[in-house]
């Protein structure tokens, strides 16, 4: 947006509404990935999305394009993907406890929690949300553990690993069903580490 | 329902709205779970799945009450809990095979896939339906498993097999991600068996 269109909208500014500033696309994405965790994909209008953020609807369509463009980008920008890169990378043989610890670490954190529980949430919708966050997930967690483990089979390693990790947001945050919900992070650590390191590195049969 | 009951909405009947008889409820129940894999507990309502199953939403209230009512009956009576409880039973170091062969058969037979699939939508909502979900995954499914594990930790043991079984329904079948969701199924059980095995019977590092 220019400097002169973001001037335009004098009317709006008066009565409080925010114009197409960066820190506006920010708040428009805040709000976008907290109705995202609160109503899903299927409960999240754009129309209710720039009311939450203060801004009229055409702005938040110039901005994203479509609801599938609000929903990819706050998926993309709003969770916290670089946290769980930053657990890949070190000695092979930590892996697994790296990674189930930073993802642990990331729902018990009030910053990102809800962050997780958006994507949750949007992964158990129906498509079009489905099919965004297989998208996303390929591209941001699939594909840099394949290259860091260059095996046969990474791909197919990494997700195991990844089933066991969405399974464990979904009964021990989302449902949150005791007492897993209530174990020591430590023990749950010690118990689904093996888990993962078998995943990635170890000996499995697989074929083909 | 009397027989009388049965009779008075003459009007309703000649216009081909179904009557309060055990098959007219299992109608309700049915798209009632339809609704609930397709739109998930808040995209569902009385209205609607009274409309579906061809009866007046009184006649849904008369049966269950609530959409609360509905939803806890509709998951009672349309998962395949049996099914699952028919593969704890057996040789305890045959556990986990049994356990992950079972889940995926039930997500893999089309009778039955589209009813695992409600079950992982409504577990991804939010409350109410989170919390009615939990209550019939403790009553249903780990209460039996405690029961036939009979050790200590047996709840937490139980919790993290259905973690990952949680999880490979996301990721095989609902997300559907490559090359996760075309690994053969005997090659899928072989890598996961021994995680359940171990989380079930085997030493994991839980103290208190």
């Amino acid at each position: 947006m220019t400097e002169i269109a973001e001037q335009r909208p004098r009317a709006a500014r008066t009565s409080g509404r925010r114009t197409g500033s960066p820190q506006t696309r920010a708040a428009i994405l805040d709000a976008a990935m907290r109705s995202f965790a609160d109503k899903g994909y299927p409960g999240t209008t754009i129309r209710a999305v720039a009311r939450a953020a203060g801004v009229d609807p055409a702005l938040v369509m110039h901005f994203f394009g479509s609801k599938d463009g609000l929903f990819v980008e706050a998926i993309r920008t709003g969770l916290p993907v670089r946290e769980m890169h930053g657990a890949i990378d070190g000695d092979p043989a930590g892996l697994g406890e790296r990674l189930v610890r930073r993802y642990l670490g990331l729902w018990e954190d009030p910053a990102t929690g809800w962050r997780m529980y958006a994507l949750l949430h949007s992964a158990a919708s129906a498509p079009p949300a489905a099919d965004l966050i297989r998208n996303f997930m390929v591209a941001e967690m699939l594909i840099p553990m394949t290259r860091y483990l260059r095996c046969d089979h990474a791909e197919t390693r990494a997700l195991l690993a990844a089933s066991q990790l969405v399974g464990l947001g979904m009964v021990r945050y989302a449902l949150k069903i005791e007492p897993l919900s209530a174990l020591p992070r430590e023990q749950l650590i010690a118990c689904v580490a093996p888990t993962l390191q078998r995943y990635l590195t170890g000996d499995l049969p697989l074929t083909g």
